[in-house]
């Protein structure tokens, strides 16, 4: 089983690099791009779970504990077979 | 309407960094997990782009000359409304 875990910045926080990102788009003339704001993913192989329950406790703590800062950041994760 | 892309390294490019995640994971305690890759993800906003097919043409200009490197990475995206 594979999760998929996305760290992001909290709506809240400023994300400069996002910024600086967006500058280099619109200065190579993409108009339509009004914000861009940048993450982290996480592509975590599991071996041994066989259960979803199991191994959506499992990679909520490991995305809590570790690949998180809470004060500044926020994640979300998917399952996949 | 919003793109989501993600950015990872090939799978036949090393990626020290996730070793170095996947230790720390199995330092704490979580043995079931037995690989980590990292990534980037970018969540674009776009605006006056009204059908998905144009947005969809646009994202993957911008993913493939800003966003990626392709001599290591390679990219995915999917659009919400």
């Amino acid at each position: 089983m594979k999760a998929e875990v996305i760290v992001s910045l909290k709506k809240t926080v400023l994300d400069p690099q996002g910024k600086a990102i967006h500058h280099a788009i619109e200065s190579l003339g993409f108009r339509s791009v009004t914000e861009v704001r940048q993450g982290k993913v996480f592509e975590i192989q599991l071996t041994g779970i066989q259960d979803e329950a199991t191994a959506r406790e499992e990679v909520e703590r490991i995305a809590r504990e570790v690949l998180t800062n809470p004060v500044i950041e926020e994640f979300s994760f998917i399952l996949k077979n």
